[in-house]
Formats: structure tokens, sequence, C-alpha cells
């Protein structure tokens, strides 16, 4: 299969019609209506086989990880998705496993209304790179940096559930159909928060998305806003599917397992009734489980004891 | 190395200043400013090593052709390059490799006052793609669909280069080492036409850069429009640099060389008095080969014989 054939069989026309597509696929580049009053958001993620994800997972959620990953980046910005390209390294042009992959992407590309724009497909070690673009009104994106002493922390959904899905994809002993069926989900295709994170750009002061795990992420956004972190790991929402599968390794699962993809922000105290407000029509929930402060460094606290979290920043080198 | 580190040495704050990076590289995303009055133009094209250079070309140049490419891609719309982004998955990261790697990237950027925003990096084998945003005016794209019969066929520089000095990086028997310099020069660090294109948005009808060769690619232009070509050989810009590397293979390599990143278009006849005017202040020639007529198919000729183009298609797959 030549790589246009690739291409117009699997990927063009597939997309969401938006109407500020001026030109799509098939040229050298595409244009793109982007209204005044706008700035312009742009993220890229590579998800590699092996690194990203385990090899043999459904090409499907391939396809949505590929996406979902750089939906996440967006939602952390308080963005609006618009528009996306992917770069697919194939190491063979499997026409199942290519109707699987985009059925993946373009599920989820249509739920967000984000069309697909352009790519490249070339022949190697099966990796995906997409770059969306999104918008947000002027001073309206949350960045890393705004966290401030006295402002809660909080985080979306249930952290840990996806480590346990994937450490469940080789090793189901005695978990429950249910709850391996939930985690797995959890895993393989997870949600990205771009409605909640839009939400919050009026309350959050800064804000990323969980992938590397919630402890090394917390500090990757203090240090960012050069500010510490006290945290009580008895307060995480912990899903009952991930202590049924893990019973007392939930709390290091939750801190340390990335691949989560909710969002992690600060917010200040007199934000919290509207917070609470906004987030009473959301399908996941929003959990305080620490406060900003002044002294860098990031302690967890569970039970009135320190909590030790273990070095776990994930290396590619 | 972690991944932070790599690119904190080595890409970011390493960009052109632009005051229309509103957060750059560091956070989950980038925050660009984007002026009213203006489409949005992005591209995305991956390198990778094997495929689209070969291993072992200096550093400097897969960083250089890993943008080049790319700005390219902007050029064949029209469009003004202004930011972009780079996903680079490296079998290890070497530091003077990445170094040099990032010399020919910013070399580049900075000339055309493209700032890097964002990326990320894996481990794997050797490749990059970069995805280009810019703008252009709206309307005044130049897609690949507008050639329309009677309209002449042009093209920037001097096709065959490239692949000529594809050729000597291995085998360089015989010829002068001035020649072979220049050829090498043609094929590493190909320069994109983004000047030469944006002056073309008010007299191209149709657009594209010359990746897999001149054939193949006024084929594409002409599919696109509904067309057919008729050229002639003898009109070709050969390189004194290529006939005496090549001798008798000049026109072949012309043809089917590929990897010249030249702007191929065409022009109403009525364009051409305008058009030798614009193209006076460029530093490189542009030519016309044929004319676009009614009829499908690229039909060249030599010296008043039907010219043969053996089928050259690139297959990844």
């Amino acid at each position: 299969m030549d790589e246009r054939t690739l291409i117009s069989t699997y990927f063009a026309g597939r997309s969401t019609g938006r109407s500020d597509v001026v030109l799509g696929i098939g040229d050298d580049a595409a244009v793109l209506r982007f209204e005044p009053d706008w700035d312009l958001v742009v993220a890229t993620d590579t998800i590699a086989e092996g690194t990203h994800f385990p090899a043999g997972i459904p090409a499907r959620a391939v396809g949505h990880r590929a996406l979902a990953v750089n939906l996440s980046d967006l939602a952390a910005m308080a963005a609006e998705p618009l528009w996306c390209s992917l770069a697919l390294s194939l190491p063979a042009a499997d026409p199942m496993w290519l109707e699987e992959f985009a059925a993946g992407f373009f599920a989820l590309a249509d739920r967000f209304g984000t069309a697909l724009i352009g790519g490249d497909t070339v022949r190697g070690p099966l990796s995906a790179t997409v770059t969306v673009q999104g918008r947000v009104r002027p001073g309206a994106a949350v960045p890393r940096t705004g966290a401030r002493a006295g402002d809660g922390i909080w985080v979306t959904g249930n952290p840990g559930d996806a480590v346990a899905g994937r450490y469940l994809l080789d090793a189901a002993a005695g978990v429950p159909e249910s709850v391996r069926a939930t985690l797995l989900q959890r895993f393989l295709y997870p949600e990205p928060r771009v409605r909640e994170g839009r939400a919050l750009a009026a309350l959050a002061t800064a804000m990323l998305d969980v992938s590397d795990g919630l402890h090394d992420d917390i500090g990757k956004l203090m240090t960012a806003s050069g500010s510490g972190a006290e945290l009580d790991a008895g307060l995480l929402p912990l899903s009952a599917e991930l202590r049924a599968a893990v019973a007392e390794r939930a709390i290091e699962c939750a801190l340390t397992g990335g691949d989560d993809y909710e969002l992690c922000f600060t917010a200040p105290a007199q934000a919290t009734a509207r917070l609470q407000e906004v987030a009473a029509a959301w399908t996941v929930p929003v959990t305080r489980i620490g406060t900003v402060v002044r002294e860098p460094g990031i302690r967890w606290q569970h039970a009135g004891r320190v909590l030790t979290v273990p070095g776990s920043t994930f290396r590619h080198f």
C-alpha cells in the first residue's frame, strides 16, 4: 500500500466536519480560519509502543491514546480543541489494525469536535505523534506557574486506576472480572478532561494533567510556581475498584502510577464554593487533597504520620 | 539524561524571540497570539533515518532537514511561518549529536523567524516529526487544485542537484571537489523557498513543493487540478554541477530524483511579465518548463522526441 492510499483509505474525509477548515488533508498544508479574540494553543505528544504503552494492546486503544494524551494537554491549559494532525510510524500497513486504530482515534476526535487536518506516515516501530491546536480567550490559559500559598490542591477522577489497569493486562489472578474491566478501561481509554479543564479557566490558579504520577506532577506544579505542598494521602479519591484490585498498594498506585490523565490544579480557598457548584455538573469527582505552602518540597502525611514517596521520575534516556 | 534535562539543555530558550509567544516550552501546551485577518496554516512532516535521509549524515543536516521539509510545505501554500514544534525519536542522548542537531535546526528557524514552541522526545530509531504553524491572508493560500489549461508550468532552482548530492555521499570518483561540495550542500541543506512562495501568492494558480521528484509531483498537481501537462525536458534548468557530476543522466535526476524542495507552480500567461519582475529579486532562478493542457497525463518531450519517464512513486509500505 502506498502512503497516499493508506491516508485516503483510513484517514482522509473521516473527520468531523468543521466549517473553519478552509483546506484539509491532501494539500501541502491545511488552511484554517481562526476567529479573532482568541489565542492559539498548541501541544505535541508522542506515544511509542514499549515506552508509553505495552505491545499488544488493542489498535483502537492506541488510536484513542494518541489523541487523548494531547487533548489532555489542552485540557490542562483550559483550552478548547479545534484541529489535530497525526504522524504515524508503522511497522507494516495491516488493514485490520489501521481500521481499528482509526476507529479509536476518530471516535474521540468526533466527541470533542476535533478535525484531523493533516499528517504523515512512515515505516518504523509503532509510534504516533499528534499535534493539537486549540484556543483560549486571551489571559484565560491556566499555566503551571500560578499556585500561591494557601491555595487548595485538587485532583479530578480516581488516580491510580490506570496503572492498576496496566498491571491487570497481564496478571488478573484473584481480581473480579467487573473490577478488572473497569480498571482496564481506565488504562486503555483515558478520558481527557477537556470540559472540566475549560470550566476551570476562571477558577484554577495553576494546572497540569497527571501523566507521570500524581506525586511527581504535583512536584512539577509546585516547582513551576515556586511553592511547596502539604498533602494528605487519606484524602485521595481511591476508587473501590483500585482498593479491590491492589488492596494496601492503592495509595502507592495513586501517587506514583502515572497514565491517569486527570487534572491536578490549585484554587484559592475563596473559590471552593464556586468550584463545587461548577463540578456538580461533572460526571467525574473532584477532590481536595492538600494545600500550597511557601516552603518548597512535596510533603505527604497519612493518618497523622509522614508518608515517604520513593523517587519515581520516568526516564526515557 | 532525563527528558526534561535534554529539552532544557538543547531546545528550551534557544529559539528566536517572538512577541506573539505568550507561553512557550515548559507548560502543557504553548499559547500564541494570533493576529486577526489571517488564516492559520499547519503542516506536519516526519523524516526518518534510512527512509528520508541516509544513516550517518551530519546531525546538523538532520536538524536542518527536519524543519526545512516543513517550511517547504508552508512555502508551497504561500504562507509565512510563525511557530513550530518538534517530536524527536533518538536511539541515545549523545550530547555532541544533539548540540549539532539543535544548531542546524535553530540556524534555519532563526533565519525564517520561526519559534520552537514545544515538542516531545522519545527513545527509538532516529526520526523527527515537526509541525509548523504559519499564516496567510484569507484566500491567498495557493492550493494544488487551481491549474488551468494554458497556464505555464514553472519550477524554482535546479532540480536534480539534490539527488546527485545524495549519490555523491558515497561515491565521488571522478567528480571535481567543488562540484561535489555544491551538490552535497543541495542534498544536505535544502533551502525552503519561503520568500519565493509568499511572493507567488498573487501570481500562482497552483503550487506544491518538489519532494518526490519533479515528474511525480507535476502529476500530483495536474491530478489535483483535473488537468494534464506538456513539458519540454530541454527547458529544464540543469545546473552545471549536475551535468558535470552525472553527464547524460542529468535529465533523469531532475525528473525522478526527489529531495529538491523547490517550488513547482502554474501561472497564467498574462502573469509572466509580473512573475519575471518579482523573480528578478530572487537569488534562485525560476524557469518555465511546460504548459497545462486539458487532456490528463504528463507528457515530456526532448529535442522534438517523446521522452518516457519510468514510474517512480516512492513507496514506504
